[in-house]
C-alpha cells in the first residue's frame, strides 16, 4: 500500500522528534513562556523579517482559525471566505459557534480554484458599505484566505497585495490560513515569501500539523498588532496548552537549518509527478492545476476499484464523463520509492 | 406626501387599538398565561385547523426567527436559507450569534425571486448527506423560507409540499417566516391557506407587526411539536414579555371576524395597481412580478429625484439601463386616496 | 379578589393608553427614528439633566439586561451581581447565553437585602486584580445592581457613589437595572434622583413595563457613552422593534407632566400600608423592610390557605417558625379600595 | 533550584517518549481512528472494567471541560461547581463562553476543601426543583467535581456514590474532572478505583498532561453513553487533532504495565513528605491536609524571600498571622534528590 491520502497520516519529521527527545528532561516555564517557545518565536520573527511580530502556538488548524477569527472580530462582525474555504465547509461551523457570520464568495476556477477573486471581493465590500441598511447587517470586517488553498492553488504576490489593499480600503483586515504554508512558500510557482506574506496581511499562521510536526500551528500577528487579551481568548477557547513547550520545541526544530522550507520543497517536488503519471498511463487527468503538495485528479471511474487496492487516497466527489474527483497528497514522509510504486500501479491498471 | 416605504410606518389597525383599550383595565395572569392570549391561541388553532398546535407570541420578526431557529436546531446544526433570505442578510447575524451556520442557496429569478428552488435544495441536501466527511461539517437540519418572500413572491402549494417532502426525506425540518403572511395568504395567486401551511411545515409564524399590529408575531408549532423547554428558551433570548397580553390581545383582534384576511386583501389589492401605474405613465417597469403587498419597480433614474419629493419609498439598488430598483409597499393604512395621489404624481412627472 | 401578585398584571396607565390612541394614525419613521421616540428621548435627557445621554427603547427587562451587558463587555469579560440579582437567578441564564460569566457576591441582609455591599465588592475586585493568574480568568469589568433591588430595598446616594467609585478604581463600570425605577426614585427614603443616578453610573434603564407601560424600558447611556454599534447589537439580540414608536409614545407619556414620578409615589404610598396591616392583624410580619412597592412579608403558614382565597400574591419560599415568605406588590392600578379590601380580609382571618 | 511549582513543568515520562519514537514512522488513519488510539481505548476500557465505555482523546483540561460540559448540557441548562472549581475560576469563563451558566456552591473546609458537600448539593437541587418559577431559570442539569480537587483533597467512595445518587434523583448528571486522576487513584487514603469511578459518574476524564504525558486527556463516557454527535462537537470546539495518534500513543504507554498508577504513587509518596519537612523546620504549617501530589502550606512570610531563591513554587494568597498560602507540587519528574534539596534548604532558613 502506498499512502497519498493526506499530509497528516504519519508522525513528525525525524528532526522534530529528535528535538523533542533532547529537550524532554528539562524544567521550563509553562503555558508557552518556556525558552524553547521563546527561541521558536525569535526564529519565526527572523524568518518573517518582522522583529515585532506577536507569535502564539496553537494545537490545530480549526482551533487556530476559530480562535484568531473570533479574537479579531467585534461581536457584530463577520468574516468573508471563499465558498470552498475550510472555515466555510469543514470546521463544523466553528466560526459561527463563536457568534460570527461567514460570508461566502464563489471561489475561482482552474488555476484560481479555491481562491477569492479580488474583483468579487471589492464588489462585495463596496456593495455592503454603500447599502443604507448596513446597520441591520453583520459587518464583513475580516477576509479569510488560505495559502495554499484547499485546492492546492496559490495566490501570486500581486494578488495578495491587491486583496490586502482592498481589505484596508474598506476597513477590513486580512487573515491567511497557512495550514499548508510550507508547500505554498516552497512552490516553484510562488513569488511569495514569508516576509512578503507577513507584510501583506494582518494575521496568518504557519502550519505545523500538516507540515512535519505532531501538532501545532504558529499564529503570527505582524508588527505586534495582537488582538486585545489574546492570551485569555486562547484560554477561553480551550486552546492553551499547559505544556506549551510541546509546540515551541517543534517549531524551534522546523525553523532550524531551513527544515520548514525543505519539507515543502520535498513534498511539492514529488507531488508534481502525480498528474504526469496519471496522464501518462491514461488513468486520470488534471482537475485544476496545483503547484503544491495536493493534487486533484479526475480518475477514470472504471479504474477506481483497482486503484484503491494499492493506493490510499481520498475521493472528493463524482464528476462528469465517467470520472471521480480525487485528491493525492504528499508530505515529508513521502519517499521516492512511493512514487515508483505509484507508477508501477498505474502502469499495471 | 404619500407613504409606500414599508408596512410598519403607522400605528395598528383601529380594531386592534380598540381591543387594547377595551381590555386595558382588566387584571390578568402574566407571561402569556392570560385569557386574551388563550383566546387568540384558540382562534389561531381554529383558523389553522390544528387543535393541538403550540402557539407562542413574540415581539418581532428577527426575534422570532432567531429564537425559533435556535430552539429547533441542535448546537451542531445549521439552517438553509435563500441568499436573499431575511436571516441571511438583514438580521445582523442574529442566527450565527446563537451559534448556528446559515447555509445560503441562490434564490430564483423572475416569479421565483426570493424563493428556494426545490431541485437546488434537494441537490444540496443529497450532496451533504453523501459526503463522507459530513461529521466534520455543520448539519443542514432546518430549511428557512419566507411566505411571501422578501421580494413579494409566493410559493405555490405544490412547491411548499415538495420542499417539505425534501426536508423530511433528509431528516431536516421546514420553518416558514410569515412576517407578511396576511399578504401571502390573501393573494389572488395563492393556492395556500392557513391549514395547508400548518400541515406542510414544522414551524411558522403569523406576522403581526407588518400586518396591522403594533408589535407581535404568533409562532406556531403544528401538531403540538413544540421544541423542548421553548418557554425557557424564549426567556433566555430576552423575548418573553411580562405583559404577554399585549400581543395576545392584538392577535385576538386580528383573528376576529376575518380581520387578518381582510388586511391582506386590502393591501394586496391596492399594491397590484402600483406597477400598472408606473408602466402606464412610463416612470418605471416591473422588476419581478409580485402578487403581494410589496412591489419592486425599476424606476427611471431621471425621475427619482422628483418622485422622492412627493412619495416616500425605498431605493434598493442601482440597476442597469438607467434604472434604480425600488420598493413600494402597501398596508392596512394605505387608502384609495393614496393611490389617487400616486397616480397624479406619476402623471405629472 | 384583590391583586398584589405583581406590578405587570394589568394594562397600561390610562394616560399612556390615551397617547397611543391619539398618535395611532400618524405615519412615522421606523426602528425608533420617529418623532415620538425623539420627543421621549428629549424628555428623558431633560429629566436626567444629561443633554448628551444616549437613549434607546427596548421591550423588556431581561432583554435590556442581556443586550446592555453583552454590549458593554468585551468577550473575555464578565459581570458582577448580587447573588439575588435578577440576571443571576431569573433570566434563564441569558447573560451566560451571550458568553459572559456572572460573578455573584452574597447580597446583604435586613435593609441591605438584595444589595451589593461596597466593601465586599472592593475586596472582590482588589483580589481579582492582585491575582497573578488573572490572565487565566474572566475579568469582572461591569457591576450590575438593581434600583430598587429584587427585595424592594434601595441604595442611598452615598452607597451608589461609593460603588461607582470602586468600579472605576478597578477599571470596571456600573450598570443599574431600573425595572422598577419609578418606585425607587419616588420612595420617601430615597435621596437619589434621576440626575444623581445618571451621573453615578455608566448605564441604567428606566423601567416601563413594571411602571405603567404596556412594554418597554428606556436604556440610558449617560454623557453619550454609547457602546460601539449599539443599534446593530440591539438588532442582533432580536430586540429592535420595527414600530419603535410603540415604546417611544409610551415613554413620551410617562415623562409628561410628572406621570412617572406620580406612578411611583402612588404605588409606594399604598405599599407602605401592607406591612402595617399584616402586623396589626397578626397575620404576618416584615421580612426585610422595603421603602418601595414590593413588600416582603412572613405570612403565618396557618393563614396562607384562607388568605389565598381572596388575595392574589406570590409565595417566595418557606421560612422558619411556621411562616412563608411572601411578596405583595402595588402598581399604578392599585386603588385605595384594594387596600380596604386587604384590611377587611386580614381582619376576618 | 528545585521545582515544585506544578506538575506540567517538564516533558513527558521517558516511557511515553520512547513509545512516541517507536511509532513515529508508521502510517495511520487520522482524527483518532488509528490503531494506537484504538489500543489505548481498549486498555482504558479494561482498566475501568467498562467494555462499552466511549473514549475520546482531547488535548487539555480546559478544552476537555468545556467540550464535555457543553455537549452534555442542553442550551438552557447549566452546571453546578464548587466555588473553587477549576471551571468556575481558572478557565477564563470557557463554560459560559459556550452559553452555559456555572452555579457555584461554597466548597468545604479542612479535609473537604475544594469539595462539594453532598447535603449542600441536595438542598440546592431540591430548592431549584421546588421553585415554581424554575421555567424562568437555567436548569442545573450537570454537577462538576474534581478528583482530586484543586486543593488536593479527594472524595471517598461513599461520598462519590452519594453525590451521584443525588444527581440522578434530580435528573442531573455527574462529570468528574480527572486532570490529576493518577494522584487521586494512587493516594493511600483513596478507596476509589477506576472501575468504581466509572460506575459512579456519567463522564470523567483521565488526565494526561499533568500525569506524565506531553498533552492529552482521555474523556470517558461510561457504558457507551456518549453525547449525540460528540465527534462533531469536538471538531466544532477546535479540539479535534488531525494527528489524533499523538494522544493515543501516549495513553497507550500510560496504560501499559501500570505506568499511570506508578506515576501517581511516586508523586504522592514524595508529596507527603513536604508538609512534614515544613513543620519539622518551622518554616510553615499545613493549610488543608492533602493526600495527593499538591500540598498547600502556610509559609512564614518572613521566610518567603529566602525560600524563593532556591525553590520554585506558587504563592496562592496572603493568609492571616504572617503567613502566605503556597502550593508545592510533585510529579513523575520529582526525584528523591529533590526532596533532599528541599530539606537542606528548609533546614538552612
Amino acid at each position: 500500500m502506498v499512502f497519498f491520502d493526506c499530509d497528516y497520516n504519519n508522525g513528525c519529521h525525524p528532526a522534530v522528534l529528535k528535538r523533542l527527545g533532547e529537550t524532554n528532561g528539562e524544567y521550563t516555564s509553562t503555558y508557552g513562556f518556556d525558552r524553547f517557545s521563546d527561541s521558536a518565536r525569535e526564529k519565526i520573527r527572523a524568518a518573517a523579517n518582522d522583529p515585532d511580530a506577536g507569535v502564539f502556538f496553537l494545537a490545530g488548524g480549526t482551533q487556530a482559525n476559530s480562535t484568531v477569527i473570533d479574537s479579531m472580530l467585534e461581536p457584530w462582525q463577520g468574516v468573508v471566505s471563499a465558498d470552498t474555504g475550510h472555515i466555510n465547509v469543514h470546521e463544523a461551523g466553528a466560526v459561527e459557534y463563536t457568534g460570527h457570520k461567514v460570508f461566502s464568495l464563489p471561489s475561482g476556477e482552474g488555476e484560481n480554484a479555491g481562491k477569492i477573486i479580488p474583483k468579487a471581493l471589492e464588489d462585495f465590500l463596496a456593495g455592503w458599505h454603500s447599502d443604507e441598511t448596513c446597520d441591520h447587517m453583520a459587518e464583513p470586517a475580516l477576509v479569510y484566505i488560505s495559502f495554499p488553498t484547499e485546492l492546492g492553488t496559490i495566490y501570486k504576490a500581486a494578488e495578495l497585495k491587491e486583496i490586502h489593499d482592498i481589505c484596508h480600503r474598506f476597513g477590513a483586515r486580512l487573515f491567511v490560513d497557512g495550514a499548508r504554508l510550507a508547500y505554498g512558500l516552497a512552490s516553484k510557482e510562488s513569488d511569495v515569501d514569508l516576509p512578503f506574506l507577513a507584510s501583506h496581511c494582518d494575521a496568518f499562521y504557519i502550519g505545523g500539523t500538516k507540515c512535519g510536526a505532531l501538532c501545532g500551528e504558529a499564529v503570527v500577528f505582524p508588527k505586534g498588532r495582537v488582538p486585545a487579551h489574546f492570551f485569555t481568548r486562547v484560554k477561553q477557547h480551550g486552546a492553551l496548552l499547559a505544556k506549551g513547550r510541546l509546540i515551541g520545541v517543534q517549531f524551534d526544530a522546523l525553523f532550524t537549518d531551513g527544515l520548514y522550507t525543505e519539507i515543502g520543497k520535498h513534498a511539492d517536488g514529488l507531488a508534481a509527478k502525480i498528474p504526469v503519471l496519471f496522464e501518462k498511463y491514461g488513468v486520470g487527468k488534471v482537475f485544476a492545476p496545483s503547484p503544491t503538495n495536493q493534487q486533484f485528479i479526475l480518475v477514470r471511474r472504471d479504474a477506481m476499484e483497482a486503484l484503491k487496492k494499492d493506493v490510499c487516497f481520498e475521493k472528493w466527489a463524482p464528476a462528469e464523463g465517467g470520472y471521480d474527483l480525487c485528491r493525492f497528497v504528499t508530505s515529508w514522509a513521502t519517499a521516492d520509492c512511493d512514487m515508483e510504486s505509484l507508477e508501477n500501479i498505474l502502469k499495471a491498471l
